[in-house]
């Protein structure tokens, strides 16, 4: 059939997507998201179906190109010929998934192909999630897909002999034990490009704690050079991870919050290969409101992680921790870069718990990769402190930043116990969701403070937690809120 | 956050969508798919929300909404305040069912209501669909699942003390008993409303033969009055069937072709029963290369639309019956539209097996409706060709029509035997895809006519099939593959 084309200007992300009038889908047996071939004089494309049955837009006679498809086609004339096409190959792969039969090599890369490709729609990729899901993926498929994922490549692979990392699955508040251990590491003379993400349904990424003190997002060839002043770098994972497909297996997990383990342990470890880390601390927080919930379920995904990781030559250690309440005491961007700030200054107000998680973890990495030296020393020298200065500097912040240049929001709210006894528990996941309606992350200075933790004794009246908020409407939102994160026994 | 409003002329089809640029959704901590309340002066909508990072389109400062949503909002004015809102209720059933987990009937209500209410995304539906595949639905779950759907309404209820019905679940080429039973139902004196559908992935639907011969698409009204003077009536069901929550599961089953059976039952029954159908045989057919491979499989389907069907007080028989080759001779809208003709006719060229077959059906209808009548009787008395005559005229087709008067594509191929034997197997899948390579159902005579079907014998050289088209090239590309349709032993 011939259609008129008529470019929308409107980027679908990635997909190469057109769409017909609904009349002439009926005529042309067409359905939404079936394949269609594209034909100008030149070129062809083969693109995914959208179907328009409203009022205003695509007429019967015409076909809308999305942004990609546009410029894919780049049709010099007015006219298009359009055909139904085939389905790719990744489908009846991903069917077979569904179906809970194992992936052979040549499946699990035309998935991969096709979801770099950006040829599968959002739906068919949420099957596959959801394939993976109830049908965890074999260490065979595991493999395949690690292979296949590193193929499709990232921005930037750093060639060092010792490429130290470490990477934590998240689900406990604060945590930020990366913007202590990368200036430890580098002072100590390893090199470590440790890549956060910004939060998702958190009130902070590292990448936004982080963002409070430096910038993080540079051009790959500006890494490598920071890298070679510092050894240690802090940034945004967008700015040099895979893209492609994991991307695109992300953004469909996102709104059911699916994590799959086989596709947690792929991401994670083609990240880091294709990086070229060569030494990798993995940490696994258990507890009742984190995201593992048993030790058992721990040690599984612990040895999937350790078996996968030989496999592919890079020296990983797993350490299971406790993650049944927030680490450090500030849970927003601001009161966590000031927790990190103070533990490095040494200052009395430094949250231990973090600080020594950090030191632990930091001394795993000296024995990992056989350095000779002691995170405690680092960081009591004041070696620690100089080193993240260096980093923020080299990172376009501000070195001589002080806690108390870090604005937290100026609407507060102290909760108080309601009676005397001893705290039994700080619910991570509610406690997070109160710093978002404070206002974290969009508002650096929202979020919550923690004066007390699990098992410290409180009297009638002693203050548990402070709210920030930038605004008074979500203060009094988050008020209304606080009455449930605390247990008291 | 304040942006200005940009109308986006394209419809989403259902789901309110707005789309706002990528620094602005990184600034609001925002990601695709999330969920955000939108205000106007006088009205606020929830909406999910897309993020554009294509160059043209929607720029930082601007929110783009789709036609759904800039109708629902209605701006009076250029600016809209945008916040993030809250995920529907469903999300977290939906979840539940994906973990295995049982759903009680406030989790199914909250679907199907979210559902036909347009407030979840294709990606959200998806695992539901997926969640329904790997984990079926309770007969608990069924029930629940049905009495929302039918409470979600249709366009048309039928109110007779006996409306009969038929359903088959599709996957045999032409088997269009339909088109037999109505008349001879109709001419016994019972009523039956028939909805079928158009083709999806097979070469023509009933709704696509019935064409061939009358409209099928007419308003509720003109509907009833059909029904009036004819007593049977073969439509489209999108005329009349309910739409909202079954359309968006049908819609996201479509690109992978995944069959929850729990959903397949609900979907059929909830139809019929808001239709007003007081009793239906289901037809169930078996066949290697049929949805339904093995009688194990049929059965257990048959003994759960029995004890469903039970639970609505609709009386239900569920037939198994054989799928293993296309029945009927002709495959394509004008091919089986003749075969009905001959058959309607006692023409000689009439194909025995569907004959057999939708006289069987009719008397288990006599049967069930205890309705004293032969299938055969009048079926050879010409009264079901009489009754097929006022039907099609009712339905403003010609009823003076013969299978003369009906065109076949000019281009035609014929496949002969390659040796002497018997017909062990014609394959219903690779024989539909045959016929949509020719141009079935756009090409309406387009198609295949088999001339031998399984355990006939044939000397080399005989034809057994010969393809129809409407164009030399499609011709040509069926032509390519039809050499593995037929095995000879």
């Amino acid at each position: 059939m011939d259609l008129k084309i008529k470019k929308i200007n409107l980027s679908t992300g990635g997909p190469l997507v057109a769409t017909i009038n609904k009349k002439d889908a009926e005529s042309l047996g067409l359905f939404a998201l079936d394949r269609v071939n594209i034909k100008s004089k030149k070129r062809e494309i083969n693109a995914l179906l959208d179907i328009s049955n409203g009022t205003g837009g695509i007429k019967s006679g015409q076909i809308g190109l999305f942004e990609e498809a546009y410029k894919a086609l780049n049709p010099k004339e007015k006219i298009a010929k359009i055909t139904p096409s085939k389905t790719p190959k990744s489908i009846e792969a991903i069917r077979n998934k569904l179906d809970g039969k194992e992936l052979n090599k040549k499946e699990v890369i035309s998935i991969i192909n096709d979801l770099t490709s950006n040829k599968l729609s959002d739906i068919e990729v949420s099957y596959f999630v959801a394939a993976c899901y109830n049908h965890d993926l074999s260490y065979k498929e595991l493999t395949f897909l690690i292979q296949e994922t590193v193929k499709d490549g990232n921005k930037i692979k750093i060639k060092k002999k010792i490429l130290a990392d470490k990477h934590c699955i998240g689900g406990v508040p604060n945590n930020r034990t990366t913007m202590l251990i990368v200036p430890i590491l580098a002072a100590a003379g390893l090199n470590i490009a440790k890549t956060s993400s910004r939060a998702i349904t958190s009130p902070s990424g590292t990448a936004d704690t982080m963002e409070v003190l430096a910038k993080v997002k540079f051009s790959p060839n500006k890494i490598k050079n920071i890298l070679k002043k510092t050894r240690g770098i802090i940034i945004w994972n967008e700015t040099m991870e895979i893209t492609g497909a994991d991307t695109r297996l992300i953004k469909v997990r996102h709104p059911l919050r699916i994590d799959p383990k086989g596709l947690l342990i792929a991401s994670i470890l083609a990240k880091k290969i294709a990086a070229g880390s060569t030494h990798l601390l993995i940490d696994l927080p258990v507890g009742k409101n984190a995201k593992l919930k048993t030790k058992k379920e721990a040690n599984t995904l612990k040895k999937r992680f350790q078996k996968i990781s030989k496999k592919f030559n890079i020296k990983t250690k797993v350490i299971i921790t406790d993650g049944s309440q927030p680490i450090g005491n500030g849970i927003g961007p601001n009161l966590e870069a000031i927790d990190i700030l103070y533990i490095l200054k040494k200052d009395p107000r430094a949250p231990k718990d973090l600080e020594k998680k950090a030191i632990m973890m930091a001394d795993k990495i000296f024995k990992l990769t056989k350095t000779k030296a002691s995170a405690k020393k680092i960081l009591n020298s004041g070696l620690a402190y100089k080193k993240m200065k260096e980093i923020i500097k080299a990172q376009k912040g501000k070195s001589n930043i002080t806690p108390e240049k870090i604005n937290l929001g100026k609407f507060t709210y102290n909760y108080r116990s309601p009676k005397k006894g001893k705290i039994k528990e700080i619910n991570n996941i509610k406690i997070s969701k109160l710093a978002r309606l404070a206002g974290a992350p969009q508002n650096k200075g929202a979020g919550i403070y923690l004066h007390k933790k699990v098992n410290d004794k409180v009297k009638k009246g002693d203050i548990i937690f402070t709210i920030y908020a930038e605004n008074k409407d979500k203060l009094e939102f988050a008020k209304k809120e606080s009455k449930e994160i605390i247990k008291i026994k």
